[in-house]
């Protein structure tokens, strides 16, 4: 981010409205109400704490740009009618320059995404369980990971009740539902989830009857004797992505439309959501795959002129998350566990195919706190 | 629901693609791929816990109805080439159906959502706690009224510490955070988070930094002998209503572009998000409000031609959410406890003006637990 050349140039727009400067050798512009609103001055900002000490209603409606130099890397702006002057470091305002094209086509992601398909076996992302416990270099490549392929390993885990929730606090705070704070997985008799039968499951992500959809699963195994089973995981956002190059209107169905998803397997749960397969942020950002054969309530939300679009994109997609092309396989041991992102990865189970003791704990966690931990150690380890 | 004439018309459309039934004297389509997708046959669907055992591609990309007729208030589908034979209750499609008016303009709410001003200090819903601990039909008043007006107050709540967990505990689950699973709200030295302070504090939803944002905040008052420190409650989905009728373009601008937030308050947390102020479904339902000046980051995803735009669109926001004529004000006597709908309801403080001791206890919580135990309580109560 730093610059070498020290930055010189740049001149008012529009009666000091907005100002254009150079930055590493190309020109951004930025409006005086910008600025002033993102001044870091003490008076702004708690230098204790970071947070804004003013509101918008405090900077004059008609603030403008009444003077504007370089002093070495610093910007020295002064704001008026205020009087009031303020420095922005050039590598900051780089950091933050908002005068840039436009987002790309609908379902873009950022450059931390990293999608893949069933190549990633060959190189499935794995760290030890006391390697992350004990080291942040290891434990920052273990959530760099899931952050890229919303998808992780670990092994060398404790084998015993409490795992899962064990590997959470790794990273993050569980989030407790009516399933409790973790949950077992193993087969049961009259079941209140298909999960707890030996059937196999079709590739879903979990809970999407649920707003907030939990952002993290973790599944942590303690027992396995059983012939089958084996963990199967896609990246929702690879066969997005597929969907999309096959069939742009499909996709646009998929995304423009509201599915609804219920679960009422217990007396006392009846959840129930409105929330699209594949959601886009307002900028056109692909931001979650929700997919689950088993708790897909009736669709309400789609016009009837739609509909059979509709269902034919569904139907496209879900032939895309049965595709072995797109599909990474594994079997979990006794002290093996994988996170997945549950708003992008799918995850399924082959059928188990003999008897025998197989059980797993698995547990929520919600996307803010791993993000929140990788981005301190992204600080205080660097990517090393 | 229950319809006094037995339907007897109907009429199967493009070669059994779809039919159209009368139901309440109204006509009504239905296609063959979501009738049968959502078939309540035991083959189908799990008569236990309600998931669906099959999936999409269980079901023949060509299924045409052959056959329809009512048998009473129940329709009697065949579908081919399955030759399978479904039927569906007059009723059940009746709520199900899908064959209607688009939605209506970007902002809409639900039936279920009352939008608020000031005027609402004349009632405020309140229910007393031993009530809604033990009284499931005043469980239901309170927990419908928190739906409704996204705010809802309780009195006569303990006054001894974990306070804010035990009202959770009436309805759903925490949601544990860096904050912990409840935390203390009281002045403090070096704080933190300005909400530590003596400070007013001005309208805001909480945690806009974390994604998913907390869905729903309760704060409990164990003692208050200061003077000052008021609570006042502010609807955002009100004030995007004011907004939308004032400056449809304003609208557009804090739904069609996404804001930053963030919080750095503490060395091991760096919690980032990048959300749009006003929250729309691709429905162009409203479905939620961000709005917090303390941890608003500086916006980069807005394009340098809109940016002007934007910041004149913030601040009509925020001169409506300081609009005395939306707000609600009141004062929290130990004892007495509050529940925000934190993606709609902004709350504020009014400064302290006196020595005293003003101690609070919150939590957050997600809305799930919320919603589906107000289901529950729908189906057993009913809505006396």
């Amino acid at each position: 981010m730093r610059n070498r050349t020290v930055p010189t140039r740049l001149r008012l727009l529009d009666d000091g409205a907005a100002v254009e400067v150079e930055l590493k050798g190309a020109p951004y512009r930025f409006h005086a109400i910008w600025l002033r609103d993102n001044a870091q001055d003490a008076a702004t900002r708690s230098p204790t704490n970071g947070q804004r000490l003013i509101t918008l209603l405090d900077i004059p409606g008609d603030t403008r740009i009444a003077d504007a130099h370089w002093e070495g890397e610093r910007l020295i702006v002064r704001f008026e009618p205020e009087a009031k002057v303020v420095d922005y470091d050039a590598a900051w305002l780089l950091a933050q320059a908002y005068d840039k094209p436009p987002p790309q086509q609908p379902g873009w992601t950022g450059q931390e995404i990293k999608r893949w398909d069933a190549g990633l076996s060959s190189a499935l992302p794995a760290e030890d369980y006391h390697a992350v416990e004990t080291d942040p270099v290891a434990r920052l490549r273990w959530l760099n990971a899931l952050r890229s392929y919303g998808f992780v390993r670990l092994t060398g885990a404790p084998t015993k009740p409490g795992v899962a929730l064990a590997v959470a606090a790794l990273f993050g705070y569980v989030r407790e539902t009516n399933y409790g704070r973790d949950f077992d997985v193993r087969a049961a008799v009259n079941p209140s989830n298909l999960a707890y039968t030996n059937l196999g499951l079709q590739a879903h992500t979990d809970n999407p009857y649920r707003d907030p959809a939990p952002g993290l699963q973790i599944l942590a195994c303690l027992q396995n004797t059983v012939e089958g089973g084996e963990s199967i995981v896609i990246d929702g956002f690879k066969a997005v992505e597929r969907l999309q190059a096959q069939s742009p209107s499909g996709f646009q169905q998929l995304a423009q439309h509201c599915a609804r998803f219920e679960y009422a397997g217990a007396a006392d749960v009846r959840l129930r959501s409105k929330r699209p397969i594949i959601e886009l942020g307002p900028d056109g950002e692909l931001i979650a795959v929700r997919f689950n054969n088993r708790s897909a309530a009736a669709f309400m939300d789609i016009p009837f002129d739609d509909m059979a679009a509709y269902y034919t994109a569904y139907r496209r997609m879900a032939e895309l998350i049965e595709d072995p092309a797109l599909a990474v396989s594994f079997k979990l041991a006794p002290g093996e566990a994988f996170i997945v992102d549950n708003l992008r990865v799918l995850h399924a189970r082959k059928p188990l195919t003999s008897q025998g003791a197989r059980w797993l704990q698995g547990c929520y966690a919600d996307k803010d706190g791993f993000l929140s931990t990788l981005a301190v150690l992204e600080e205080r380890v660097g990517m090393g």
